[in-house]
């Protein structure tokens, strides 16, 4: 029986999935990642994980088809990694270092939220889609761009960082040096600052005041629970995303835009907001791109890395 | 001797060129474009141009290896076209309606700009590269995205149309409906516009203060022989292109775009303004595209037409 293995490299976890060919999860764990002696033993570490596993198994190593892995970082498409913080790897080739425990076997690696988007892509919401973006909402906010099935890297690395184009004017400095930035209103950051100036804007009762330390977790979740004001700042925070979508219609015009990430937990309530900043921005066709939730959540980059490693 | 015919119809002339199946330019030529009876004698029209020129150079029909065409209005992956008002069809296959004429050669069709962007990739400013947008400034502003050799049309046909995007606030609506658009600013009409309005806000000389009718043709050509108004003009119009080839970088990265149309005949002037707005809004990366100017002039849809026939 033929398998593959999908790998998503976590500065805190590494999770693995055993999948059949056609991409059916078998099994999934997780470890924690072994960042001691620079990073040098995660590659090991997914090695012997993978070898364990087949053992149990009893597959040997002509049953692997593939192995595939998400890289919290920027990854060329011959899986060279210049550096990759969170792991504590510079001037790395992941891919030829797994493949020295493997040899006969197909290796890839690709970015964790690319490979994620290639997850959603081909077995979760953007499923039967030509071309599709993935937007996660999360510490910040990222993105990964499929066309016909590929993860459209770009020439320099930045293809769907939607999160750092500016779209609004009145916004203090975003750590990237810009200001008015996505990723200054849509990341959980953003949501946070965003709740905490509408309640000095007014006295308003929201159960928004009850929280002693709040989250963007809280705000989506009072927003859900129908508190005003944290509906009205879920809607002001997603608004300029949609914008920013419109905007990458004009650009590469994709099918389906997919919304993952912590903050999508949220539901219905930020995709509506988002749509609602798209559709007012998009002048030149009536009906634009769907905008979706993501629905494979924390599965989103072993399912990707499997895909990867396939070669659909 | 095998050839291929790259057609450009466009609503005045028919433009056809003769190439090697490498891309070379043997012969090229140009005929009014029929459009009587509905624009249903355009394909015989250009079926007979073909011919006659095969049969003065003693081709035959198993010579001939495919026939590109570029239209002027959106062209889906099959060649089909739901309307072209500049050539009255509507609800028409091009492609499928000349291989009644040529059954056994390759068809194929598509939009004009995009057409002329494969142009520019294949022969000329985008030459080597990887993925390339191309931005054709003349009435309106349209542009085209080539990725890995392959036009990119999106899911609802509007993929490189950066006029469209709203860069700026202080403008007066655009015809597409929404306000401070790209095509307010960096198109013909934009630029004239805007020289009105620098030539009222004060009484500096300026040569542009000669014309009788200003065209955008005269505020290029003032702004390269210096004409300080002039060169604002093209400053103040081009700055917001910059920012949305930005925008579009931080969407789908290209190595390249490359400026074309009639507005950047002025040249070099342009290419620095536009640059300007594009550094000015790009912090992620410290250096982004490449931003040229395009090197086929007229040429471009009868080369990227060659080009999409021979499979590129």
């Amino acid at each position: 029986m033929k398998v593959i293995f999908g790998v998503d490299i976590g500065g805190t976890n590494i999770k693995i999935g055993r999948f059949t060919p056609d991409g059916e999860l078998l099994e999934k764990w997780s470890v924690k990642t072994d960042l001691s002696d620079c990073g040098k033993k995660i590659i090991p570490q997914v090695a012997g994980c993978i070898s364990e596993n087949m053992a149990e198994n009893n597959l040997c190593e002509e049953d692997m088809e593939g192995i595939g892995m998400g890289i919290p970082g920027p990854v060329d498409k011959n899986g060279y990694v210049k550096k990759c913080a969170n792991l504590n790897w510079n001037d790395f080739n992941p891919v030829e270092e797994l493949k020295k425990f493997f040899p006969d076997c197909r290796v890839r690696a690709g970015n964790d939220a690319n490979v994620a988007s290639l997850g959603e892509y081909f077995r979760g919401a953007g499923k039967g889609s030509s071309s599709m973006m993935m937007v996660t909402l999360g510490t910040g906010v990222g993105g990964g761009v499929i066309i016909g099935g590929k993860i459209i890297i770009g020439a320099h690395g930045i293809a769907g960082e939607i999160g750092h184009i500016s779209v609004t004017d009145a916004e203090e400095d975003c750590n990237c040096g810009n200001r008015g930035c996505i990723d200054q209103w849509a990341s959980a950051t953003g949501i946070v600052r965003e709740a905490g100036r509408l309640l000095e804007a007014d006295d308003k009762p929201s159960m928004l005041r009850q929280a002693e330390k709040l989250t963007s977790k809280d705000v989506c979740s009072f927003a859900k629970q129908g508190d005003n004001l944290a509906v009205e700042c879920i809607n002001r925070c997603m608004y300029p995303l949609g914008k920013g979508l419109a905007y990458f219609s004009h650009a590469f015009d994709p099918e389906v835009y997919v919304i993952g990430g912590g903050v999508s937990l949220a539901g219905e309530i930020i995709v509506d907001a988002v749509r609602r900043g798209y559709e007012d921005n998009l002048y030149l066709i009536r009906k634009g791109a769907d905008i979706r939730l993501a629905e494979l959540g924390n599965d989103a980059g072993i399912i990707g890395a499997c895909a990867l490693a396939s070669g659909e």
